[in-house]
C-alpha cells in the first residue's frame, strides 16, 4: 500500500512515496511565485506525475505552510506562499484533477516532526520535540508517541515563546520570542539594518538583493564572518535556553533540528546547542539527545504521506 | 467503592476518602519533624483512623513530597520532610500496619494536579498545567486528558524552566528558574536578605525566626508592604512569562494554581497572571483561564485516591 506526501516549501515543492514505512520515490519542483492557487496546485499535480502518477496509490497526503482547515480542505492563510490567495480550497481541487484520490492536509511542521519521528533520527522514541529552523520557527511535539496538537489545534509554535523577555522583536510583533534570534527571516533582517549602518558583512555581499538563503548563511559561517558568527552564538543560545527548559517540563528523549536552517547547519548546530544547553538543565548534565534531521528535505513529504495513512 | 488519599506536607498530613468521585470525608495531622520515618508513618495510619480507618477501602494512595520509587514503594529523597531518612520503604510498612491494604505511591505535585483535573477547577478539560506555588514551585502536565509523566518519569519541573536567563539563584543552584522568582522559599530568602541589610519589612516582623508562611504573605501584601508588593509582582511577571510561553508550545485550556502561595493567594494571582500573560500570547489575546485550585487543601488527597483507584 503505497501513499504520496507533498510537503509545499516557500521555494519547492517536495514529494514522496511511502510504502511500508519506506521512502520509494522522491522529486521536487519549483513552488510557483504566481499565477495563483492554481498555479501551485499544478506544481502538486507535476510533482505527483514526476512519482509516478497517482493510479497506484491510497492516498495523497499534503503538509501546508500555514492555517489550515483539515475537515474542509482549505488552506487559510500561508504568508510564505506567495502566489496562494487566503481561503482558498487546496485538498479537493487536487484531488479532483487526480482522478479523486483520497487527499489529507496538514500542517507542514507537524508532518515534517512525524517523519522524523516515524522514519528519521527520532524513531522508535516517545517524547521529541522537532523543532524546524526555517524562514521562521515552527515546531512539534511527540507526547508518549503522538502529535499533541493541544486544545484548539494551535500546538507547536515553539518558535513563538519566549527566551529573553523584553529581547529581540519578532517578525509576529512579540519581542524576546525564539523566532527573532533564530528564525533565518530574524537574520536576514537583522543583517541587512546592521549593514545599512554602515557594518559589512558578508551575508550581504553573498545575497545581494536576493533571499538570504540557508547556504549564504552557511558560507558566510564558514569563512568566519564576524556579524554570522555573533548572530549564530546567539541563535545557538536562544535554541539551548528554550530546549533546557522544555526539556525540564516535558523530559524528552531528544530535539530534532529540521527546516531550511536545520538542514543546512544542523550538524555544526546540534552539538553547540547540546553543550550549552546541558548546565542549564534542572538535572544538570541531563542526557538530551540533539540530532539534526535524518531525512532532510524529504521529512515533510514522508510525514505528509504517513499521516494520510493514518487519516484516510 | 472508597479510596483513601493521602498528602504529606512538610507541616501536615492531609487525607481523604473518596467514593464514586466525590471526596466524603477529610482529616489533617502535623507532620512530626523528628521521630525518623516511623513517626511520620505513624501520622498517617492516625489519619487514616481519623477517616475511619482502612477496613472498607479498596486502597489508599500516597502523594509524597519527593522523589519516589513507585514499584518499591519507596521515598527516595524527600528534603521538606525533616523527619525523613532518604531510601526509607513507605507503602510497605504502611500496608502492613494497616491490615494489608493495597498502597500506591505518587508524587505530591502530580497527585494534586490530578484532583483538580478530575474533581476540581479543571474537570472534563484535556489540556491542562497544575502550577503548585509552594515552599518550591512544582507542575504537572495533563496532556489529552493523562497526566504526562515523559521519558524518565521526570516531568514536570516547571519551578526549574527559565524565566530570566542568568537572573536570580535558584535554590536548586539554577539561575533565572521560575522558583527563584514565584517559590515561598526563595521569597522568604530574599526578604531576610533584605532585611539583613536595612531594609524595613512586615514579613520579618510578623515571621521573626519562625518559617515565612503563606498566610505571612497574605498579611503582608494586605497591608501594603513594599517589598511585598515588589516581590509578587515580579512573581507574577514570571508566571505570566511561563504560562505564555507553555500556552503558545501547548496550546492549553487552563493553567491551576494550587499549593500553600496559590491556595492562599489565588484569588488575588489569577486574574493578574492572566492579565499579563495575555499580551505576551503568540495569538494575542488568546484564552489562557487561569484559576485558583477548587479543592484547596484536599487537591493533594484526593488525587492521591483517584491514583490509587487507578493504579490498584
Amino acid at each position: 500500500m503505497a501513499w504520496i506526501g507533498l510537503d509545499i516549501g516557500g521555494t519547492k515543492v517536495y514529494g514522496a512515496v511511502v510504502e511500508n514505512e519506506k521512502i520509494k520515490a522522491e522529486a521536487k519542483r519549483s513552488t510557483p511565485s504566481e499565477g495563483g492557487p492554481e498555479a501551485i496546485i499544478d506544481a502538486l499535480v507535476g510533482v505527483v506525475a514526476d512519482l509516478g502518477g497517482a493510479k497506484r496509490v491510497k492516498g495523497i497526503g499534503i503538509g501546508a505552510p500555514g492555517l489550515i482547515d483539515r475537515k474542509k480542505g482549505v488552506l487559510r492563510h500561508a504568508p510564505n506562499l506567495l502566489a496562494w490567495v487566503d481561503e482558498t480550497p487546496l485538498g479537493p481541487p487536487l484531488s479532483a484533477l487526480l482522478g479523486d484520490v483520497p487527499v489529507a492536509l496538514g500542517n507542514d511542521v507537524e508532518v515534517g516532526v512525524l517523519g522524523e519521528h516515524r522514519l528519521g533520527a527520532a524513531r522508535g522514541l516517545k517524547n521529541v520535540i522537532g523543532m524546524w529552523l526555517g524562514t521562521g520557527v515552527g515546531g512539534g511535539f511527540v507526547a508518549d508517541g503522538d502529535i499533541h496538537r493541544g486544545s484548539h489545534g494551535l500546538a507547536g509554535e515553539i518558535g513563538h515563546t519566549i527566551v529573553h523577555h523584553n529581547g529581540r522583536e519578532c517578525g509576529c510583533g512579540g519581542r524576546g520570542h525564539l523566532e527573532a534570534y533564530a528564525g533565518r527571516r530574524s537574520l536576514e533582517r537583522r543583517a541587512r539594518e546592521e549593514a545599512a549602518q554602515g557594518r559589512q558583512t558578508l551575508l550581504v555581499e553573498l545575497a545581494g538583493e536576493e533571499r538570504m538563503k540557508s547556504s549564504i548563511f552557511a558560507k558566510a559561517l564558514e569563512a568566519g564572518d564576524p556579524l554570522t558568527v555573533e548572530m549564530i552564538d546567539e541563535a545557538i543560545e536562544a535554541v539551548a535556553i528554550t530546549v533546557a527548559s522544555m526539556n525540564t517540563f516535558l523530559d524528552l528523549d531528544m530535539v530534532v533540528l529540521g527546516g531550511g536552517m536545520g538542514g543546512r547547519l544542523g550538524d555544526f548546530l546540534a552539538p553547540r546547542i547540546a553543550e550549552q544547553a546541558r548546565p542549564l538543565m534542572f538535572v544538570a548534565g541531563a542526557e538530551v539527545r540533539i540530532a539534526p534531521s535524518e531525512l532532510g528535505d524529504a521529512a515533510g513529504a514522508a510525514g505528509a504521506a504517513l499521516m494520510a495513512a493514518a487519516a484516510l
